[in-house]
């Protein structure tokens, strides 16, 4: 079984963005991502300074806006202020947010010209239609990783299970676009082993640590595991039981889809600067 | 095999559209349907006749506005000037649309509060979302008759044949929305007929007559058909092969889907009026 290399991926990603950033700043365009930070929650902090991080490195300036205990008009506030802001060409938001607030709803005031994380629900429509939007950086670096590693899509039965308006959903759309035949399975679907062995490619994308294990997996198959699940020591580990030997491919958690998330969404933040 | 009476179910909805109708007028509103249509396509034109003969029984107002020869601009001129209408409850625009333009690019401008047929991309990505938002109204027809007729769907594999943005896609995202399992399959499947086999619920949306014959279907599996083909002879007929008989349930083209549709539509405009 191969192990799909997410980091380098992302390394080959990070030239074209670098060679682009530079390109714009050279035509005097400062090409700017803004986060806003609605929480003072740790993970997210230590997110956001890993996108700062690799923003910096290629060349993309990184506003990172946080807010203290804002409410949900507060979020929305902000989110308008920094869309009108002809200075910040992407615009992110981070969760989780203030009590009872969904980024579907925050993310309507992200003007989908600046939606380089696919939140505005205009945005996930615009991909369904097969009009220009941003995907979710994450669905889009399921996307990139197979098309990078080339794996055929068309008509091949690709299965993500997950339906989460982030990840799920989105990438679903994504592999149709591609002509896969796409199956949506999710914590109520019947005989979850049996659904998923069907796929050739399979996406987990379920937020639950190993959930997905070798009966789960079509010899061969390729395998993208969306799954950040923390671990007691501090670290990640995916939706994927490590154990899995028998699939043809499979990213690692960390070190697949994770770094490929972050640079596209950098490279997402030049495509709207341009 | 059972067929799924579309007829009865339209009047059972019709009865209680009446009842709302009368209701809304009662409080001073009437509730009113505009229609705009580009073309003097003859089926077009037969469609709208029957839409407003719908609205009249049932006691929705239905103003039709033809355009004569007209550009993109110009519908979506007209959209925007019925959208601002505060005497406009529902908007919806038919088809075909003048060269080049898209149904997704004129629906952008349908305020999504009065986007009673689904049109514009943001209801489609606020349903994804779970966001209040109109289903187009053969997609929701879709639900309804599945729901009527008491068809489990929690858990089931639920299998949309086609993936239209507004037939195939919003189907799947309504019947994903019921915990179905769910699979778009199209032209580039592979081996369509052992996918369709695999579903409980098989819905044929892909606009070429009796695609779905015997080999396609499950025996004891409900099958809605949205197929409306048109026949030598003037008449239309599914996607289904009317052959067809180890179903357990189909619905027949005409007399399954088509009335109940046009009622959601009717229904749909009550609720964008309330």
């Amino acid at each position: 079984m191969r192990l799909i290399d997410g980091k380098a991926h992302a390394a080959r990603l990070g030239e074209q963005v670098t060679a682009r950033a530079a390109e714009l700043r050279s035509q005097g365009v400062d090409p700017t991502l803004a986060v806003v930070v609605p929480t003072d929650d740790e993970a997210t902090a230590w997110y956001v300074r890993s996108i700062a991080r690799t923003a910096e490195k290629v060349g993309v300036t990184c506003r990172i806006v946080t807010l203290d205990r804002p409410t949900g008009y507060d979020v929305a506030g902000a989110l308008a202020e920094l869309g009108a802001d002809p200075g910040v060409h992407g615009l992110i938001c981070q969760t989780p947010l203030p009590g009872g607030v969904t980024l579907d709803q925050v993310g309507e005031h992200i003007p989908v010209a600046k939606d380089v994380d696919g939140a505005n629900p205009a945005s996930l429509g615009r991909l369904a239609a097969g009009l220009p939007a941003y995907a979710p950086a994450t669905a889009r670096a399921v996307l990139e990783l197979l098309l990078a590693e080339n794996v055929p899509l068309e008509g091949v039965a690709a299965t993500v299970v997950g339906r989460s308006t982030v990840v799920g959903k989105p990438a679903a759309l994504l592999l149709l676009a591609q002509n896969a035949t796409v199956t949506v399975a999710h914590s109520r679907t019947r005989d979850l082993a049996a659904v998923c062995r069907q796929a050739d490619v399979l996406v987990a994308a379920v937020g639950r640590a190993h959930l997905i294990g070798a009966d789960h997996i079509k010899p061969g198959a390729v395998v993208i595991d969306v799954g950040t699940n923390p671990t007691p020591d501090g670290g990640l580990t995916g939706d994927v039981d490590p154990a899995v030997t028998t699939a043809g491919a499979l990213t690692p958690v960390p070190g697949g889809v994770g770094p490929v998330t972050t640079m596209l969404l950098l490279a997402q933040t030049l495509d709207a600067a341009t």
